[in-house]
């Protein structure tokens, strides 16, 4: 079929080699139950019954691989292979399998004719493995399926590893998403000196599933413009330029990819010389702060070498009828023998000697590689010890503040293993004494008034949580350590990464070969109750809800009452693994409640009696349980139960604090709630409770619905009434403030014996928001530290 | 302060004193109280208590406003200015103020001394208006708060409107997201003869709130590239050149804006010329597919003219302490004085002359443009009867291939007011109907194999969600109507947006003069069970939790159980206002249960009992209620219906289905909900029910939990539970397939009376999975339209 090749060498022949394996690999795949190696013609029974896959990504993936492979095996070069067009996972799977990676972590699928069958019929297979790339895929680190965070996790890989590459390929579709085209700009953080690198391919097929590209269709010197205006240095191979032959493409791609790897070595080994000249005090000149690097353009058929080539029918399988059309399972057989499996398999079924030849060993196969497999990489953090970093009970302080304080110093004792990003709120977030022993890394122009900008440095912010988060993803699961830090609010615009997160864990923690990872620990400062300020579009605590939606087993949603407690549930965060950790917390001072060693004990507890903010003790019994969990719906109830013990002291109220929010949750369902019994000693089921929550208050309702006694559950919480206004306006438009909340218990317990309390509750929260609207700030009495004040007073 | 000016025109002269008012009334809104008109010196009480507002963007969008005003008054042409820095909420409010706009719509803003006190009262302050461009502001249709989308809400704005130019400031923050940095290419769907134009503009001032930007920190020559390579012809405007000097900024930036606009009119004017030759028959020549539109960079100091001018420190507020410290207040003093107010305005506070001479007049005026207030210009949509598109009941038929043909003649009917969105879906949707009338918009080159591209069209595809909502968003805030139909599971990639778009729905349904827009449609397919063939990243119904999580008022969640259903939910959809409409609906051929006329009627009901397909009037009571909410959920329930009738002939079984999922909320905090009295007829609290719920059984829950009979409520949903497998397998899995209701149902009823129909039931579950796990595919007992089969017969 092709003409005489262009460039025959060795090596060319070996790449093309393996191209045709991992083509006939993944065709395979796709199609075949039985029959692996062609030994006799197709028969219908041969063919799954249901064909699921994508054939059009995949040849460009696999060329891609066999190249890699060929450097590696040269130069016993690191690579990481991140495939942005997850939809080819049969692609990926195949070179693993060429790599014997399969059969090593998974001993079912022999390396032999029989696990050549297994592995073909267990793909997108009930009870098998998925269509795409994910968990179950040897050296994936990307989920193929909701496209747009390949790039992002990339460069979150490349970080603090040297010696890595990582060649990202992105197809075109993806290309077209926003975080996609966001993540372009990730360069901006990468130091050629401490960090690897990463070399974006950019696979250019023509068609997403049914649509054009925009950039396979614009002209090329707008593409080419694009990606120098983005600070890359294009390199592009147009496999239509030499007719689709595939050896000369071979050449083609060969050179670009000697070109890129090249190019990558010149800037480090350049970065690295002046950065040892000025380390050792020798005239070093300027260093480069923003190096061109480079990237790959790829343009080759959807589908290529298989039916319907070139043409957006390719992208799922090209021939749907090939179990009961005699004549297409005629093409099957001839585009599959096409390949020639003769040349590239002996009759047992193992990849003979040329394939080999370009086939990396051990860790350094793409498809084994510990990078890929962070648990195997991941060494615990040396923390510091919270203990010196606890406040005083009793004086107010900023959470945030506090544990910033820490968190420099876990900077500076884990220099290459753990980094904060955030969308330009670290300051803001009041996390900056992390400045007092790194920077931000900023490899662009500085200007007169900038701070904390260095070439290289811990933290990562740029106003995109698409690509933080998405870096932040790349760097924990290559076996590192990392907090992103963000607007409340503004978490929603990660759901739905989070989302594919947890569902990353849930399909990894069933695979024992997958070793555990650390934490992806979201902090969310900027809260729904200190948001008065920015008004209602930075008011939306439902992060919560959508996180709680997932598998509970793999999520935790922490909530802190204080600084102390903050300290306590973070160092947690940064020692478990393999979970997603939400906290959320305020920057403002706030009361401390608890000491330090309270506030370990709280947190481990998750949920506890706080005796010494109730009357239950005097009074001999509870009448009511006012619970609190948030750090200002913590105020509130502490507040409220502070008026009920002056003005209303017979009526018994238990206060509570719930700071591990799934630990209410139903343990029939989870194994981290707590048990009903704990649970019904804490809640006391029968007695009204007043629930002061973060939140919405629906996700409480939805936690506890099977609990004893959530009839009596009376949950307050965020209702959608939001609005730039004071602090103390918001609770009241939310019915979290404390007046509402006595009124609430008070009514509970017996309205008519507090008929007269009840009515200076309201006229107190009456009082207090015609202060704020007349002066334009907050009653001084519901601001301070002392919880029993009236505003009229 | 200024050198001499450059260039003195009256129209410069009367474009500086509108930026020195604008910039005087930002000021004045960000600090005081009282002495509006500064006719005594600045007192500690003139002083807000607490500051909130952000000058740093606020002269650039105010330079832009002028200068746009001057063009208008010039021409007459209409423009309307979408503001992506809205965080200068002071900036928009102030040139509405000067436009008059305010007191037309805010009586109590008096057009003298007193209003003006108010207007600057009101500014973030407790019972007044947002600190950002928000429903509020006159003009607005984004709201500024959460970064990203200004650009699509611009272009979405500028569809079908050939007469529009939107001018788009979009910040160097912003500009770092991701669903910015895809907007760019959204030109790729704007046709020069029917469309209108937008005009970005792209405000460089360096710093984000402590950080620097990307995009004002890299070469010229780069920035150009970039926006070269998107399509766009940049044109810059560096104040720095000229030494900031205000006079000859105002020069270089007319000439640009009208460099700019001339642009526009010669390609409108081309293209529009070329249509209207090639529609007389004459010879035409071709079409220009990709005019290079332009774009302007602005680049400015942040906070220019005010203290701390040129950086970070000017984000918010640069003097925070001048209610407190004299030398301060001096500072602020003199800052305001230096906008010369004595010449902007009289002693009553009203305008003088030279204000006038470019303000626009009536609906000219950007802050009073009917685009803006997009009810003001909604015309109803010209609906064909449904009734010619309903299919018969008990055949088999695509819901969204039976929605997709009623669309095509929504689309015939509405030329110019409706389109669809997608990600590159509505083929795969099964909605491809609709290209038998239209086709894709594509403005880019086309190639062999392309299928339903035009150089106009009624769909947009693109694979960016957020590029698709922001349009549809900004389509429908201007007056006009639209659907995005996406995949389910990515839905929650727009969670954020959705969300914004609630609080702006809910901010607006309280300003009388906002009239009600046409309702955000969004077609959920490709849903959670039947994705089987894509797995688990493609398996998430979450996106009805953060739905439900708003307003319960303003959102409607719709689950047509068949085509015809679907039809009568998407016909509502399109003929009422101000919601979100949320509809989930699947591709595939499904039973059709109900005749149009019982479609209409039950999707009027939101629920309602399903007689005929239970046994209750058979047996004389009902033991146990199946309730179905969706497609697959409601063959499911209606399987183990048959099958109880079948083999359990004495249950009573009742069949409920719920299409309208927020009619079962709670009734005492939403005017939506069916009232309890009609909830208990349904339901009959006191008899067990299993609840067949399409997404996250939580939901359910949280919905219900002050329903009587809660506890008595069973709901099987998606537990989280995907892979690639086969359909019947993705309910085996999640406990939702026929097997485990009836087996559920007959539990709750009365285990030991049926202990050997429970054995069955076990053991037709398990052989289903064993078929499937051994065949690849689906027994056909559990895929045709017959329900009581058995997979082991």
């Amino acid at each position: 079929m092709s003409p005489a090749p262009i460039a025959t060498t060795d090596r060319i022949r070996a790449i093309d080699a393996w191209w045709r394996a991992a083509n006939y690999l993944t065709a395979g795949q796709i199609h075949l139950l039985d029959n692996p190696l062609l030994t006799r013609p197709i028969e219908p029974d041969d063919i799954k019954p249901r064909l699921l896959g994508h054939w059009g990504t995949s040849p460009a993936l696999n060329l891609v691989y066999a190249h890699c492979n060929a450097l590696i095996a040269e130069t016993d070069r690191r690579l990481l292979y991140v495939c942005g067009p997850g939809h080819g996972g049969p692609a990926m799977n195949a070179n693993a399998w060429l790599e014997g990676t399969w059969s090593e972590l998974y001993p079912e699928i022999t390396p032999d004719e029989d696990g050549l069958r297994q592995f073909f019929r267990q793909f997108s297979f009930p009870g098998g493995i998925p269509s795409h790339a994910a968990p179950e895929t040897p050296g994936s680190i990307n989920e193929g399926g909701e496209l747009g965070y390949s790039l992002a996790h990339a460069y979150g890989a490349a970080l603090d590893d040297p010696d890595l590459v990582v060649a990202c390929v992105v197809g075109d579709g993806e290309a077209e998403t926003g975080p996609l085209a966001a993540s372009w700009q990730a360069h901006t953080f990468i130091d050629p000196v401490s960090d690897g690198a990463v070399l974006p391919i950019l696979n250019l097929n023509g068609w997403k599933i049914a649509n054009p590209t925009v950039l396979a269709r614009i002209p090329g010197e707008d593409l080419d413009a694009y990606f120098r205006g983005l600070g890359y240095e294009p390199i592009t191979v147009d496999s239509g330029r030499v007719g689709d032959d595939p050896y000369a493409v071979h050449a083609l791609f060969d050179a670009a990819l000697r070109r890129a790897l090249a190019r990558i070595d010149d800037i480090q080994a350049a970065a690295r010389a002046q950065a040892e000249r000025a380390a050792a005090g020798q005239p070093a000149g300027a260093a480069d702060l923003r190096p061109r690097w480079p990237m790959i353009i790829l343009r080759t058929p959807k589908g290529w070498t298989g039916p319907n080539e070139g043409t957006f029918h390719s992208h799922q399988i090209p021939l749907p009828d090939v179990r009961t059309n005699d004549e297409d399972r005629a093409r099957l057989e001839a585009w599959m023998r096409s390949c020639r499996p003769e040349e590239l398999f002996d009759e047992r079924g193992r990849p003979i000697g040329i394939l080999g030849s370009i086939r990396p060993e051990g860790d350094l196969r793409m498809s084994a590689t510990p990078v890929a497999n962070g648990g195997r990489l991941r060494t615990a953090l040396d923390l510091p010890a919270i203990t010196e970093h606890g406040v005083a009970a009793g004086e107010p302080a900023s959470a945030t503040g506090t544990l910033g304080r820490w968190l420099a110093s876990v900077v500076e004792r884990n220099g290459s293993a753990f980094r904060l990003f955030g969308p330009d709120e670290t300051v803001s977030n009041k996390l900056d004494a992390v400045f007092d022993v790194t920077s931000r890394v900023w490899r662009a122009d500085r200007a007169p008034g900038d701070e904390h900008l260095a070439a290289r440095g811990r933290v990562i912010e740029l106003l995109s949580e698409h690509v933080l988060e998405g870096m932040l993803e790349g760097y924990v699961l290559t076996g590192r350590h990392g907090i992103l830090n963000t607007y409340e609010a503004f978490a929603h615009i990660i759901d739905s990464m989070v989302g594919q997160y947890a569902k990353w864990l849930e399909s990894s923690s069933d695979l024992d070969w997958r070793l555990p990872v650390s934490n992806l620990t979201i902090l969310l400062s900027s809260h729904v109750w200190r948001q008065d300020h920015n008004g209602f579009s930075h008011q939306d605590p439902g992060f919560l809800d959508v996180v709680a939606s997932k598998q509970q087993d793999l999520v935790r949603i922490k909530l802190p009452a204080d600084a102390n407690t903050l300290l306590a549930v973070t160092a947690h965060a940064l020692e478990t693994t393999n979970r997603i950790e939400v906290i959320v917390a305020g920057k403002h001072p706030e009361p401390v409640f608890l000491s330090l060693e309270d506030a370990v004990a709280h947190a481990a507890a998750g949920l506890g009696v706080w005796d010494w903010a109730g009357t239950e003790t005097e009074v001999g019994r509870a009448d009511v349980v006012l619970v609190g969990a948030g750090d200002v719906p913590t105020v509130e109830p502490l507040a409220a139960a502070a008026i009920i013990r002056q003005h209303a002291p017979g009526v018994g109220v238990r206060v509570v604090n719930v700071v591990d929010l799934l630990s209410i949750g139903d343990p029939r369902k989870h194994d981290h709630p707590v048990s009903d019994e704990r649970y019904d000693e804490v809640f006391l089921p029968g007695t009204p409770a007043v629930f002061a929550f973060h939140g919405y208050p629906a996700l409480v309702h939805q936690l506890t619905y099977r609990r004893h006694g959530h009839d009596d559950l009376h949950v307050h919480g965020f209702q959608e009434q939001g609005t730039t206004t004071t602090p103390f306006d918001m609770l009241i438009r939310n019915d979290m403030d404390r007046f509402a909340l006595a009124h609430d218990a008070l009514t509970r317990v017996d309205a008519s014996a507090h008929s007269e309390l009840l009515d200076r509750l309201t006229a107190a929260r009456d009082a207090a928001r015609a202060y704020a609207y007349s002066r334009g700030e907050d009653h001084p009495s519901v601001t301070g530290w002392e919880f029993a004040g009236w505003p009229q007073d």
